[in-house]
């Protein structure tokens, strides 16, 4: 298996499908970091692949997906979710033996049983999650420093290979990532809670608003609705692939709202600062990991 | 009355009770955009006082409430909500006639009913609300340029004072905000859905957390949590005080949640499409706004 002697040292190619924000970053951090590595692009929009050789975001910009692949040492999905499944079968026979597969999907516990169900024993799948983005899409808006200390959470299982994990460790920590490992099962629960539930959150509460009031919209209104302007065929993706966790997500949610409504229903002022506060508290202890991601928002 | 031949250029002292960062906004504001006018500040707590001076947020800082407004055009009281019935009774005997007083609370319905209960006919009260601040608190974070673009609503009853609320306009305007006029009550239904209904939002959401979670977090739960680190004691007056619409607004929400929830649970990839691209879309009419509020934040 070539990914044994491998590391990122001696990567001679890394292929990404998919060139929107996220794909097209990771195209221009190996660029900028990871030097004498040739960095091969995809995207299945032919308008796509030629913005991506416009802006010059990868050495080679392929019109085949089996040629961008072929050579590779790492391949990245940049995808939506939603194509995962179909990309997989699609390069299982056309990948090198012992290439590394991975994706920058939100959700994990799906794509392994695809790329299960996918690749033989010479393909080795780890999926990664870099914890970076914004609200905004397509490759113009790629950054090489996206990643610049985002946090990267590796999903392994029982079978992973250590060699192979070994190598995208090293990838990510290389982009600029801090990384974490969990597993697939984990990773969906913890992000169900942390990211997915925000986006339901920020889109329920841009739904509940007249428009007319919009006008009156102050800083807060801004902040907390801003992940509302997301691509809805991403997410829509990525809420399929973790619905158990997210109802789950929504239903506590839910009952924190109505127990403020209660208090607030009550004019329960200790009760109401009590709730706040707990808020508040918590949320302070976000404010150092804060800082270190501006750089990355 | 005094304030009939008063306008900006002619004020003479302005007093700022609760000296804050909206209060010391308003202070330093003042001290830059209308020149020639005395800036005067109370605050109950020494502490604030001493730090007042130390930093000249104003002209005068008084010890006592009765001098603060003795010679007060304006007073604009930027305490919290729940303190103002107490402050208009205190200061309702001490003010000199024609005066005008007005607040930069969240609600304004019951500000009105605690005025035309403490005020007699020769004392203008008009509730300001200035559409900036941020989750900060304390004077140290006073800014001149806080109003910078924001808007203020200025709200009206059948028998508010033509020439006090032309003062009112006038001053708020040269502080660099944009006016608009609403009622009290029509003020507190809208703020309490596009505004008071983020603040239960965050609040919520980071309530429903896991605090193992957190070190998860990335640009979205930061963005969307932010308003949680607002101080509890004046959102729970501004709930107190806007606790029906408040209500009404989480109600909204909820339901709104859950329809998401219900189409994420059947994995209905169009119905999840259509409610985020709803909100996505409404969001994207925010955008030139969020550019003028940029300043302000």
């Amino acid at each position: 298996m070539i990914c044994k002697g491998l590391s990122v040292r001696k990567l001679r190619q890394i292929t990404v499908i998919g060139l929107g924000l996220l794909g097209s970053s990771i195209t221009l951090a190996v660029s900028r970091k990871i030097p004498g590595t040739k960095v091969a692009g995809y995207s299945h929009r032919a308008s796509t692949r030629a913005k991506a050789r416009k802006l010059k975001v990868a050495d080679k910009v392929y019109d085949s997906l089996a040629e961008s692949v072929a050579e590779a040492d790492i391949v990245i999905l940049a995808t939506p979710i939603g194509v995962f499944e179909e990309i997989f079968e699609e390069i299982a026979q056309l990948l090198p033996a012992g290439c590394i597969v991975t994706d920058v999907g939100s959700t994990k516990v799906m794509p392994y049983r695809w790329a299960a169900k996918a690749f033989g024993r010479d393909i080795h799948y780890v999926g990664s999650h870099p914890i970076a983005g914004s609200e905004q899409r397509g490759l113009e808006f790629g950054r090489a420093d996206l990643f610049n200390k985002a946090l990267c959470i590796l999903t392994t299982v029982k079978n992973t290979n250590p060699a192979a994990l070994k190598v995208l460790r090293q990838f990510w920590t290389k982009l600029g990532c801090v990384v974490e490992e969990t597993t697939p099962a984990e990773h969906d629960r913890i992000l169900g809670n942390i990211s997915h539930l925000p986006h339901v959150t920020a889109a329920s509460l841009v739904n509940a608003t007249n428009e007319k009031h919009l006008k009156f919209a102050g800083p807060g209104f801004g902040d907390t609705s801003r992940i509302a302007s997301s691509a809805a065929n991403i997410w829509a993706d990525i809420f399929i692939t973790n619905s158990a966790n997210i109802c789950r997500a929504i239903d506590r949610e839910v009952k924190e709202m109505l127990r403020l409504k209660t208090a607030i229903n009550r004019r329960d002022k200790k009760q109401i600062e009590r709730l706040l506060e707990r808020a508040r508290d918590k949320r302070g202890r976000l404010a150092g990991r804060e800082q270190n991601n501006r750089n990355s928002e």
